[in-house]
């Protein structure tokens, strides 16, 4: 199977975290998220034990809680004892609602508003990732207004394309986040940080994509910061104590993606970085990462009813399903390739090819065309397999449906993370 | 300006229905969607009138609520005293909670569950628009559980495509909506329904597309529908009391985008269809339409906050705003191309090119690349035109960010139709 949390149990029902599917679907109803909390939690540790031992002692994860924020994730990840990247008021209050400590928040945004800076001064988040001078200024100003000297790292915009492998590309120059090291826009960032006396710069934060199988990019960006880095510390004897590489690692949604190792890929791009501190007799910064799809995407997964089966003799198979674009657009949105199987027969060979539609009316809502599925019979529970990332977090009520619930799979155990929306939730804020 | 809804106060400043938009942002804070509610209403009357005038007198426009489907609007389409065409449960709750008569509910859907179909059946709904044979069976053995003799149409493919014009195109047939009339699906569908002793075949159903500017497409389905009709009529005797032609005439989202006059558009229809009767002996039946987009589109705008613009020399120019593909994903779904334009200046020449960018954590969070505005300001209120359709009803969560509020304005006041989210509602299910 795609990942080892799946597998077939002796009735040939696909197994998940050692729960059955069919079971779960039976029992809360479906669509039904399911989320292998355990999948969760060892990869926090992975990624906090293998950043200690490839980076510094207090190098860690932040989890970039965008993929999945929900306040049971954000429990995890203060039992795991890592941080965590947050981009709204809304995933501060989530977070905090959770339990997590603020001071170990850092809150993202290319636009964040003078409410979220007071809402997140208010909280008292760790650190701001401070995306343009705008927004220094503004920050500057209110961190003064409360009397506190706020810790801040900037975003810069290294110019490396992660797919081309291009050292500098356009199409990363002119990204809507941060400041471009090239056109001396990330310089003119940390002087003006400079000069503000409310604001402490601890360092900076570059982020180059997401899906990303290779090490080489990250070991491009690593070069491209820290000879930034060391210009600054040559020109301005400003040493940074943080450097905040983003997310990014890729991960598999099919059996043809590539596969990427983790552990190895994090020491690799730790030696790289010593290795250039070491050229650069740049002192070693402390390092953060920002997974959010590696750490849920593949503890994930999310059950359907087949509806209807559709033979358009000579054109087309269609498996209709009760759930769709409202509870997963990543096909609508961007064509991303996922894997689907019947939960009922998960042992038997996928043959059928066809193309998985929703119930919403409007003809882009798919799940993915040209799948290979077992042959479905009407009634069968159908499993889309890593959606744990940017699916109930990219969800919306489109045909007013009402959310899917999340149902936590630990231990052999199942418990609610997220009820089920009801009907009377669809229309709560109306008049 | 794009639609006469809009027009530039004295101050400078953008009004829409009458009503300055700098002070609605300053009273209900932005991302704030406003709805003219007169226009919906006014759009009602049109489609209504027109539609007596071209086809027969009981002869009606459904509103296809998925384009925006809230309480306030149900409740002026039973004002108008037209009927409604619903895709769920969802929208079936709050029509009805919104006083609208359910027998006027037309409930559409490829993927319709039994659950569906129990609630619809419970609620009364008028007529279920039968996607295939499995609901077919499934909805003859509900309606006759419960002893009642459900009205229906079926959905028909009729093989138009609108955009290329072709009378037969695969991109059509393969649909996942419907039956099509080319394979002879169509025929068999009907033949089964024919046998169905708890349901009652009022007619047909075909919708061939969307953000149609040419009568032809339609007048093609008409074309392929009544021919099929006739085959019908000729081999099983069956006359059709209903046709359904659909929705999809378009909408202006830009000044480019051409003028489609909706009075004229179905006056054509109808002489076509009258044209198309005659030659036939086909006695006329009640026609219906399904519009949605061109009710509610240019009804309403939606107002963000300016929070930065970002100049990358040689590169890019950016507009970031307080919303995003949260609250309209048209274009990061379907590169929907929009209007946008500084309210706070309305009245100065769009000489600022620049893209405009939202606030989600995501490179494809833009509302638009190449978009003309008034040389922007931090702090101006950047109005999107024509958000009526598929924003609210398509918003979702994502970076945890609260659901703007809507605003009705009509005939020079406001209130609230739905009130803005709050932090506390965005948790509310959550364990």
């Amino acid at each position: 199977m795609l990942h080892s949390n799946l597998t077939v149990g002796s009735n040939g029902h696909l197994f998940f975290n050692g729960a059955d599917t069919v079971s779960l679907a039976e029992k809360y109803g479906t669509p039904l998220y399911l989320l292998d909390t355990d999948r969760v939690r060892e990869r926090c540790r992975l990624y906090r034990e293998t950043m200690k031992e490839a980076f510094t002692p207090d190098s860690e994860p932040l989890y970039a809680s965008k993929a999945l924020s929900v306040k049971g994730v954000y429990r995890i990840c203060r039992e795991e004892g890592i941080s965590a990247d947050v981009v709204s008021c809304g995933e501060i209050y989530t977070a905090v609602q959770a339990g997590f400590p603020a001071e170990k928040l850092y809150f993202h945004g290319n636009a964040k508003t003078g409410e979220d800076l007071d809402y997140a001064l208010g909280q008292g988040v760790g650190f701001f990732v401070v995306d343009n001078e705008t927004e220094l200024r503004r920050l500057n100003e209110k961190a003064g207004d409360r009397g506190v000297r706020q810790k801040i790292l900037l975003r810069l915009t290294p110019g490396v394309d992660p797919h081309t492998f291009e050292a500098v590309n356009t199409g990363k120059i002119d990204s809507k986040f941060g400041a471009a090291i090239a056109t001396g826009q990330a310089e003119s960032l940390f002087v003006c940080a400079q000069k503000c006396p409310n604001l402490s710069v601890m360092g900076i934060h570059c982020h180059i994509g997401s899906q990303i199988f290779d090490v080489k990019p990250f070991c491009d960006a690593v070069d491209m910061v820290l000879t930034f880095l060391n210009h600054i510390k040559e020109k301005y004897s400003f040493v940074t104590e943080i450097v905040n590489l983003g997310g990014g690692i890729g991960i598999r949604y099919r059996e043809e993606d590539p596969v990427i190792d983790i552990r190895e890929t994090i020491l690799h791009i730790g030696s790289f970085l010593k290795r250039k501190c070491c050229e650069l007799s740049y002192p070693m910064p402390r390092v953060l990462m920002e997974p959010g799809r590696s750490i849920v995407a593949d503890a994930g997964l999310t059950l359907y009813t087949v509806q209807n089966v559709k033979v358009i003799p000579e054109f087309k198979q269609y498996v209709a399903i009760d759930g769709g674009m409202a509870d997963n657009p990543r096909y609508a949105l961007y064509r991303s390739r996922l894997t689907a199987l019947i939960a009922d027969r998960a042992g038997e060979p996928p043959v059928f090819q066809c193309t998985v539609a929703g119930r919403c009316c409007e003809s882009g809502d798919l799940i993915g065309e040209e799948m290979f599925i077992q042959t479905p019979r009407i009634g069968d529970r159908l499993a889309v397999l890593v959606t744990g990332a940017y699916n109930f977090s990219m969800s919306s009520h489109y045909n007013a449906l009402p959310t899917p619930p999340i149902v936590a799979v630990s231990g052999g155990a199942d418990s609610i993370l997220v009820r089920r929306e009801s009907l009377e939730d669809l229309t709560i804020r109306q008049e």
